[in-house]
């Protein structure tokens, strides 16, 4: 299908859905609104699947694989080989993203769209663009038919875990200099200048995070990124990584799959599916605030504020775990808690909990 | 015991813990510092736990339930009877708690310190002290031998917690008015004005809103609470349900356990508890920033900062339960990542994970 056959087919939030859940959640046994944000989050969640309550018990994490030219300008502070090198180790179960899903209940799907490299890993699901885009110093990072692409199998990737059961998606990735092709993308979409949108990255040295903001300078100044055309922008200063995720984010929208954001590269990416069709951030969460500073532009931009602050710069979706556990328990508070007339959801709930046990302890 | 007895008993930090937690967290595979507060907390449970993975598995949310007399000057939005058929929903399995504790496999103890009427339900622990404080506008709310004696009781419930097997608090309440007293110590032992420290509790209107303030402002005048004495400022102006709970944070120190803060009540409980013993703040963690104001003050006070941003403002300890998974998270990092040589804990965990489903999926 076109790009486009697909962005038009992401609808609107439920509004009954959702009143349904805000009159729910009034009339639960606490002061309107006490629970905050747990409760702004049950509302969308309602609107984003169209009923009551929303299961969120089967979700992934989903995490784009890329390469990037740019490393070859000394941006980022590991060899460019270690996107390869770490991507094996999400299947052996070692990284970050590993342990955090694992700890919350949620699978990782790993899709290589551009790993300068061949991978055999059965673990990996090859969806390769090409190896490595090229060198926003010098030239457009890829073309705008291979932006597309990548965007296209990013929303594909989505709907096809959505098939197979998944009703929550977390958008990560892994690609050494993909810092400096995000910054890029996020002075091109709003205009804030490199000082402001580059951060040092795992760990930049001072010189070198100088030598990182010249570079993403003169990438904007030489590919001219048309700020109105999300697409131009991917494909002159950004990556397969990003234009990948940023198919996520649509592909969830089109399913009616709610997307947690992790930091931020994964922001700037909904940044970018934002532009090419605003309702996909009603299918959007943030998650964490990330320690790099660009992060909030890019959350402002979108209209979107994190939850959790513990100054989080890894990566590799790994923040997105953390997230679904706060969307659990938005969901198990609509679901489990009782009114102040002690009716419960309904009459099957209620005779649940006559013989459940609450945890109730004496000393 | 005296209650000097058991302040005396709470020891540091093991330092030596703490290195070897730190050494391990910087020898993951990822860049060192990039998860944060993550590591932070998993540095600071190693010192406090004495080795370098601590088990957060078995933990508990202690709510101390109690009656306040300043409700007579309608400082409360909901009557004080309240206080009793809430503490009776907890039994039930009803309240925001009780979901929230579920969801994360926390146990829930109330303890019943002062509630103005006679509970006769086996769910809620009775140590009452007396029925209801007096009303702090018209003389102090409680005798200081009271005050003493409503600390040990949080101290012993803690202390009793930990030897049942319990290894991470949570310390909540649920007490009609208490938002009223709250605000008073965090004035008396700050120095900042009533109108910084008091919030709309759970749903004020304007005019009862600078009604709460007078009425705090003029329960200082009053009883002139000696900031340096934290038993004279609970005596004067607190609850025994705050008193009690700056007794569940020492008594977690004493036992070693770590104990997370909820919102605004349960962070001035924990300025008491510092105020008796500052090293009583090494076992604490901050959770989430309530939407009341003088939450903000009370946190900078202790120097601790909160890691979810959720607006939530219901009390009960509901935060609680949403931090043990961001500490389960902490202890799942160093304890399931591996290092860059691929090297995991030790030749045992090695073993496990060869056989071990690491969620991976393909498409």
């Amino acid at each position: 299908m076109e790009l486009n056959g697909y962005l038009n087919q992401v609808k609107a939030l439920n509004n009954a859905a959702m009143s349904q859940a805000q009159a729910r959640l009034d009339s639960l046994a606490k002061p309107p609104g006490s629970l905050g944000e747990l409760e702004a989050i049950a509302a969308k969640l309602a609107g984003i699947g169209g009923q009551m309550v929303y299961d969120t018990s089967k979700r992934c994490v989903i995490v784009m694989a890329s390469d990037n030219g740019v490393v070859e300008e000394g941006v980022a502070s590991a060899p460019q080989g270690v996107t390869y090198a770490h991507t094996l180790n999400f299947g052996k179960g070692i990284t970050g993203v590993n342990v955090l899903a694992k700890q919350f209940n949620a699978d990782l799907i790993v899709v290589d769209v551009g790993i300068n490299g061949d991978l055999s890993d059965p673990m990996v699901v090859n969806r390769k663009i090409r190896k490595s885009t090229h060198n926003i110093a010098k030239g457009a990072a890829m073309s705008r038919d291979e932006a597309v692409k990548a965007v296209i199998t990013g929303i594909e990737t989505a709907v096809q875990a959505a098939e197979n059961g998944y009703a929550l998606f977390g958008a990560g990735e892994m690609g050494i200099g993909n810092t400096t092709t995000t910054a890029a993308i996020l002075c091109a979409l709003t205009g804030i200048k490199p000082e402001q949108a580059a951060g040092k990255g795992a760990g930049l040295s001072d010189e070198a995070y100088r030598n990182k903001i010249d570079v993403i300078r003169t990438a904007l100044e030489l590919n001219k990124p048309n700020p109105e055309d999300p697409l131009d922008v991917l494909a002159k200063v950004g990556g397969f990584d990003i234009a990948a995720m940023a198919g996520v984010y649509i592909g969830g929208a089109i399913m009616r799959v709610p997307v947690v954001i992790d930091g931020f590269i994964s922001i700037v990416a909904a940044l970018v599916a934002s532009r090419l069709n605003p309702q996909v951030v009603d299918f959007m969460f943030a998650s964490h605030a990330s320690y790099e500073q660009g992060y909030v532009h890019a959350a402002n931009a979108l209209g979107l504020k994190p939850y959790l602050h513990l100054n989080m710069r890894l990566g590799e979706g790994s923040g997105c775990p953390l997230m679904f556990a706060i969307m659990d328990a938005a969901c198990a508070i609509i679901k489990g808690m009782g009114t102040f007339e002690q009716g419960n959801i309904d009459d099957e709930y209620l005779e649940a909990v006559k013989n459940e046990d609450f945890h109730i302890r004496g000393l």
